[in-house]
């Protein structure tokens, strides 16, 4: 299978990351870096001579053999880097967050579905091994009906001097509940507490509370100020409740046969004070893992989608999602926290698109 | 020094425990242990033949020789049994919660102010080992200014058939950060989000949000379907955080000497965004904690605030604000989770009562 | 069914224990309890009148409705209450170790075969949930062959006036791997290594070293020094490899099914050089365990064993196994920790005792 | 400062690390790799260009730019390049272990000290800040007199052809333990128990206990067939004891003021049973590390060592004191665990060499 033409946009923090992970995958071959900074742009290439380097965007563009870009950019460039790519027929991967808007993030989509072209958003930990066997296991109806997600995300963190700690870090949270759910995070409303104590001009701290169906809910507690990192999810369901300790290598996944069984007692649904409650106690479970770089997975979906003429796993209108629950959660700041409704869905449906 | 007379109403789950602290105690001399259901209040009092058993209140209340009652019954007669034993001149001890509203704890806190009797609830995480000392490090300024309070306590629990999960579990981490915070938990507003995904009709996990002063907040997660067992605080501050993990009994208090400082960097106080960052990675240290019952530390101050005529450590107004707070919780759920307004202190201040 | 009448001989650490699991068992009626300090065994009966408080072993062998003695006494005094039990024709349950040497132990046993009356050893970590289970999995073949056992028993002990770390501690482990393994634990050697940094006049840390048969070994770490606590025991076998961390109460029991496969690769099946080797990384599994106390299920097979005229589990035959690997590592210690041998059976094998 | 020249000696599983390592090093000039298989060497540098490729060590040592050596070939190897490198003037790093025999190792170091070159090991694991802080910490007697040590490095690991587990794993141990004691690991003696349960061929799993001054020991227990991963060293001292957790990376090194006191309760200090007990039950302090790459601080030393003109940190003599142990062990395993002596040192002494 012939490989195909990739460039990658901006040699910062992600890039080098993306550059080494197009370069040892047999579905591509990686033809250009590309930086403002020439020099930076030539040390992540190193010395290879088959890979060039430009600080043009324009260059790389205008060549017919690149299949497509791979932008590792500033949030704020994404929009115009992506439209420009798409114009000239590339397929476009972007780094978190997809865009700095959900106005820039839906033009954005609607520019790729128009071309049929691939659009998709690097969310990387939705190819680690475990988010993988997390979403097989909710799909197979493991966990039973959702509860609730508890999403923890702290640490001693960068504070950043553009974005808060919610869109810093809460689009891992969100992307991978975006993934892990069957239908995405079609979240009707958040509601957001974030906290400034250090007066740095933004919340350092806060918490996300989502609403979902039938009573169930997710939260989010992400966190600069934390001298303990902590990176763990659990997943609460009628059968059965998982725990993803992320940083736990020897049993990262545990699904627990254990929890509550609330049966009506009476022939009354509606009675539920009547239910009578039971508990299961169960065995824990821990799947073994197959041990792959998240990055060589997301690298080879994209690929993947190209060559399938599909959707990419984490696509555009994935990442949308997750733009539109973190600009409600600003809204909700604002407002002291109260809910604030997520803005609804008006692109086109996919089967409208013509390719 | 003469022992104290004291009995204890309520022969139920708790009462127990607090017949066997009174028991071993220099300070007190258990006179009676008072039940409706006699046979209980019997084989809670074993083969002892110095204590009376009775299911009758009044009789206790009328003996002159006993000083103090211990109220171990439901929190719907927390209110009357209480006034019933401040009238007939004697210091009450309350298991949490207080009262089963502000309004009849502040009844409480009036009638015994008025009488000069001391009247106490039983917080007794506040006797622990670990509190005590969170509290004198916190006291002593070893923490700094603080920033952030976020206390998790989640676990399988039994679906309370009266009480939601906030009114069930919160009580504890309201009356330790009551206890820890200098001039206790005087919030302002609280935010109450709950999910009841199994349908039982009340709250089954919920977050509570309490903006503190100077743009610091407390969380608190409770969560009755929680497969895994966490009890852990994070108290985070200018200079150092502490983590209580309540479950490790090898290192339940840590002190981290880590952190994020933020220094202006230009003249202008307001300019924060030109502000420098700067971490530090100090070293951990882990206090040794002295071994010993909390209950028996509990007993111990009541019997101390009884001599010497001063309030106890976590008495009726201590367990007021706690009472507040969860109202207002209430009250912000009914309003899909907006920030209600923590009730103000209407009692008289503690100088005006004139003993 | 009729309760069997008992006394408990010995109140001081372990006799307490005793009484309280005697007291709430159904299956036993505790007539006595017997210490030269009448005070003291007044006080473990508390005020309950229907059990008897004596200095008098003879008084209590005497009653005829007596079935059986509990000795909680020092190991001294094991061998000379038994026997006087057994030739009174009660049964006799002791407290760990049965005696204080084989000899005396091997008595006892032959004592009580031939009178056709229960002698048992209250090896109490057999009865808990977890080495129950762990017994039932290597019965059932789960773990496949054994390949090692790996025990680790390490706190900051009491260094005790009369006997080393290994007599203290080790019987735990071993009583443990006795009861697991089928037959019992039949080692034939032992090389023991001691330390005594402190010039304690005895070993207060030390490892055991026992082959075990094709090849496998069992070794134990106990040490009274360590600032740290870990009780954890690693059984290793051709299938799966089990865990238990008993301070774990979350996970105290996982079971691996990771291992290494070794197959020989040519048809020489003494050319072990030329084997390949395989890697299994499988789940991971922990058992839900039952929730009793393990000195409840141990009073309970007391009686059941005297009912049913069968041996205990943890009979004296278990405990004098115990005995002899603890004699010889006195020996391997004494010979600077060369393999001694493990003293052989000279008993009669069970089917000649005429009953 | 002029950079000294190098040249890396074999390109398989470390060599990379190494030349990563030095290329980003002030301290040295890679200068050439070298390779029987030069298409792997060539993979090794990449394509930077001022790096030379070769498969002729003579060619490497006969460069008069050249100043040292880093061999990273098999063991059997490492004597003859070793020589051949001295003996053309260049200093010599070598991948541990040292060399395959104490003859061997013997041989380089006389070689190396009669030219007056540095001939270093590269024992990493006393590079890390968690050794160095040990170190630091066993130097200045925070710790005390050495009551014991005990290691634990179990894992599922790839079982050898040519090595058992000893020779395989415990090098990391031994090498530690010859790095923060003072004088290094200078034992008499080493008992080894070793255990090859599925037929491999050599012990798969192990213990060496070893004797060390005042009646403390060292212990190592190193294990192929582990399902968990434990990298774990306990430090016992008189006044502290130390614990190194390496697979914790949120506290590896805890100091816990915690520990047994003896002291003679009469005149007579060989009155050892007449010693009164007590226990501290301090504080736990966990310092702060700092972050580097143990192999930059290696590569580093070797550098500095050169210029100062002083043996390395890691030297050869440090090296051979671990290859002494090790063929110890092998003794003893042969004799069923006995004691083995460990061989003295025949070298003369550092002094007496002629530079």
């Amino acid at each position: 299978m012939d490989r195909l033409g990739i460039a990658v946009i901006g040699a910062g923090y992600w890039g080098p990351n993306l550059v080494r992970n197009l370069r040892s995958s047999d579905d591509w071959r990686l033809a250009y870096v590309c930086d403002l900074d020439l020099d930076r742009a030539r040390r992540v290439v190193g010395g290879f001579g088959d890979v060039d380097v430009t600080d043009s965007v324009d260059e790389l563009l205008a060549d017919p053999t690149l299949d497509a870009v791979a932008i590792a950019t500033p949030a704020g460039t994404h929009h115009g880097l992506a439209l420009a790519a798409l114009r000239a027929g590339k397929h476009v991967l972007v780094e978190k967050p997809l865009a700095d808007s959900t106005d820039h993030g839906g033009a954005m989509i609607r520019s790729a579905e128009a071309a049929g072209l691939v659009l998709m958003a690097d969310h990387t930990y939705c190819y680690t091994p475990a988010v993988q066997k997390i979403r097989e296991l909710v799909e197979e109806g493991a966990l039973g009906d959702l509860l609730f997600i508890d999403s923890v995300r702290i640490n001693l963190g960068l504070i950043q001097s553009d974005v808060d700690v919610f869109w810093d870090l809460a689009p891992h949270d969100l992307s991978i509940m975006d993934f892990i759910l069957p239908g995405g995070l079609t979240a009707e409303a958040v509601a957001a507490q974030g906290s400034d104590p250090l007066g740095a001009g933004r919340s350092c701290l806060g918490y996300l509370s989502i609403p979902l169906a039938r009573g169930a809910m997710a939260h989010v507690h992400v966190n600069w100020l934390s001298p303990t990192k902590i990176r763990r999810m659990v997943i609460g369901g009628s059968r059965r409740t998982l725990v993803w300790d992320d940083l736990n290598p020897q049993q990262r996944v545990s699904v627990y046969d254990r929890g509550v069984d609330l049966a009506a007692a009476s022939d009354d649904p509606s009675d539920r004070t009547a239910a009578t409650i039971s508990y299961r106690l169960g065995d824990t479970w821990s799947p073994a893992l197959p041990e792959h770089e998240p990055l060589a997975a997301m690298v080879a979906e994209f690929a993947s989608s190209i060559r399938a003429g599909r959707p990419a796993r984490t696509d555009g209108r994935a990442a949308l999602r997750v733009l539109r629950v973190l600009e409600a959660a600003t809204r909700s700041l604002a407002a002291a926290g109260s809910l604030a409704p997520v803005e609804r869905d008006e692109l086109p449906s996919e089967l409208e698109v013509v390719r």
